[in-house]
């Protein structure tokens, strides 16, 4: 078997920064992330075009998705895992749908269930209630906001939910269709390296 | 004609924090909102529940559309706030569609003219061929952003915006449909005082 | 400020007939309209196209909608304009949204009130549940119209509405979606009078 | 074989008048009506509950539809056969679907050719070119009414079209949209007479 | 009236096999239809270009369909008509739309009741509870397949339907999307033959 | 980290085949699948409920897919390997989804590039211009078969295919919108087995 034939594939449809035109706080961002993760994922260097906006940007992301930050979450890792996954996946936006299954994937220790999950979470008996609500919210707000009612917040009070975690969860939900439309936009190429371990089994 | 019926309607289907539980840096916006404009608008006060992640959400979303904070943006005012109105519109966002109309209008000087580019830019002959193109970019991107080809950037590359500029509009696109998705999902209730003028002649 | 730029905006794609095109029916319309209203919308200007077949159409529309000519209606008027006003912001008819909230506002008294029904009639805890079911089944009925369904009519009758209401609801919705797509065909540009007020108190 | 099961099915989900609760020009029409055609079709049945407000309803589609009244039509009746089909099809209406491409049949001489025409007119190599373009307006007003372009109206004109004639394509597309939504609401039954060669022959 | 325009009308958008090129299967299956049924269908001779890939398939499709072959069908020969029916409706394939409420008007031995069911089986009350359930199965399995829900099943279970039945239904519904896309792509002539009682009374 | 929670997932919604309960035919396949592939897959333990049914559809979908039993396939493996990938991506059927990016990602030797393609044809330069009409053909079967032009056809004979060919991408394409709507009715769990190298790597 030769050498994959999409090597050479373009990582987005604008102009990719070089290393010289980032700005300091991305320049840092990305050998922090290459140093915990062995590379930049594609849509780091896409999205840094944005430059200082985008530092913003990503002082707003990271704390929400990560709980990093000295943040306080009411969601559980897990809860805002499932949520950016299944926002991706119903916006089939490439690039998001690899990387959060895969970061789904990682959080859970289990690559069919995360797949299970982002492709069907109705049909994952595995989840609990809440999750299964949550993920429902999730998906309302992707594909038709207008269809979100009073009943779906006041279902998720009943499983537990303040106000404070509801409103997390509609952060999460929305934000990760901003940066699925800005990702599709660009055409983000997904990143190879996510494939590693299977082309490596394929080609064993 | 007495006093309007809707004068006592929620502001928003979550809780609403008190003066005594904002962040400091949102009592401090608050207090200039009131001082420039009059009052502190409904989504301000509603997305206030994220605490913290929404100071961080307003750090990104303010220089971005209002161009402040020593930012130098690509595009025009003006052609910022016809994307996030066309936007807002797509959503079909009650709150965000009175919100974003009506600051295009104080833009323009002409609620006619802004509400005709809402409710259909491309009826409206007196927009620029890359104001129209814009338009039409931010309204793929929020109905069906898998619909955003090579060929619509190529476009604006040929109406004289950089990469920078195609970034920045796709940006804001994207960002206004998470802010229309939480204002939906929370039922912002639009702001009474955006009606005024109106309902002064109509009583008078 | 100068004087908005919209005031050249065509007033329909077809020919709008001059004043010694119109029947001697429509002439009369137009002189009594501008008496009552100050001006002739421009949908009476560009229908009139339709010569005789217009002022057919006319003389179903305007009992129908008003109550006028003897005609003793089911509904009250409030809820025949709640009806036209959900259905034309459902079908995004730019004329026809801003023509009937515009009328729903003269009506309430209040625009702020006729703004939230047309944008959004569920979020409206002032309606009663009669209008409530109204404007449902107006929106059904301009959405998706095989989703009407007996159980609907038998709630509109647990409200109160006997079979000839029930109908003449279902007939104002009907027709206002046939109105609705001959404006959104012909673009038929906004009454800038519409906007005075707001116009007005902008430029003071 | 014996006799068919669904003849005692509801003529509509409402009130059905008896001959006494017709108005006079009701009951005229249904005589006319039965004396031409051998029966009174359904739709006529079921939309005489709207009284008065029908009566104006009918006086201005019979004319339009039909060219009758001394009615001068731009276009020729089988093009607006052609309009009514198309809508009736597109809007997936039982009844006018059954009721319109009857007609169109009865007009062509041919079940086979009007059945094609509703079903999928645009592979219809007999129609004209003008008649393709007049059920694409029809379908597009029908469909999605925004989606309707200067181009579209444009087209209509180079195929020898004036003003009015378009005017009243559009027309006729719009206010077949409004009985479609009205005969769906009603769920009118499809006319038992309609079947009867076909059933004669079955049961020969 | 003259010899309808329609007769030279292209049967398929693809090369329609001779005589001399039909597999040999396929050539007894055109000579036994022929004998019974007085005519080759448009479909086999379109389909026919598959060659032994479409032997293939009529021998999956037939048994399933028709119950022969010794087959032991759990469905009633009723049921699976209907089921090919409101897909075939649904899917709006003019050639499938044609054929199949003909062949359920021909089992029904009424074509006003097949009509009925074919465009809204929902209002016609002639039909079981077992095969509205059928058919609501049938029509979301086409529309919106991942709206097919346990509950779905489980009604159908209920209804008296076992795991084979149930399979079966889902079976016949998920095929006949199959051939309704193969016939829709190929643009299948609907059966001038299907009109011969209705053009013959038309012309009597 | 402790075992997967997904082992327990029900491989169907429905009844699944015991051994003692499989046709000798679909006996014999499964052994044969368990020597080649090391497992059975989920999809074949599902349909196996069909009985003779289901080995009539598999003697029809595994010549026409796998080009096996002497037959002569105008199309590459590698094109009826993208075109089964795309329709199961475009009918978001998760089993499907999973199981024919894996199969043309072993055709192709690159996961990376076969979830491209699944994803995103349209952005994967390295697709030849009749394999990316290939599978906007197929995309355009599955979504809106309906648009599907002779323009299409056309293109596709540009591009060197003769009409038994493109015969042969309409065939896979809908039959394949057959076994997704098959899948996702039953809710057919993605094989754990596919994901055995990406789990090891994370669990190593």
């Amino acid at each position: 078997m030769s050498a994959p034939a999409s090597t050479a594939a373009a990582v987005s449809r604008l102009h990719v920064p070089s290393s010289e035109e980032l700005t300091d706080r991305t320049r840092r961002l990305f050998e922090a992330t290459e140093r915990t993760g062995g590379f930049v994922p594609n849509w780091l260097r896409a999205f840094a075009l944005g430059g200082a906006d985008n530092d913003r940007l990503n002082a707003y992301l990271f704390p929400l998705l990560e709980g990093s930050d000295g943040r306080r979450s009411t969601l559980t890792a897990r809860e805002r895992e499932i949520i950016a996954t299944v926002v991706s996946v119903e916006n089939r936006c490439p690039y998001c749908h690899t990387l959060h299954i895969d970061g789904l994937a990682r959080h859970l220790g289990d690559h069919h269930l995360a797949t299970r999950i982002g492709l069907d979470h109705r049909e994952v008996d595995e989840l609990t209630e809440r999750e299964h609500a949550l993920a429902e919210l999730a998906t309302t707000i992707t594909r038709a906001p207008r269809e979100v009612t009073r009943e779906h917040l006041d279902h998720l009070r009943e499983l537990g939910l303040d106000d404070a975690g509801i409103y997390e969860a509609i952060q999460i939900a929305s934000v990760i269709n901003a940066t699925n439309r800005i990702s599709i936009a660009l055409a983000v190429l997904p990143d190879p390296e996510t494939f590693d371990a299977q082309n490596a089994a394929l080609n064993s």
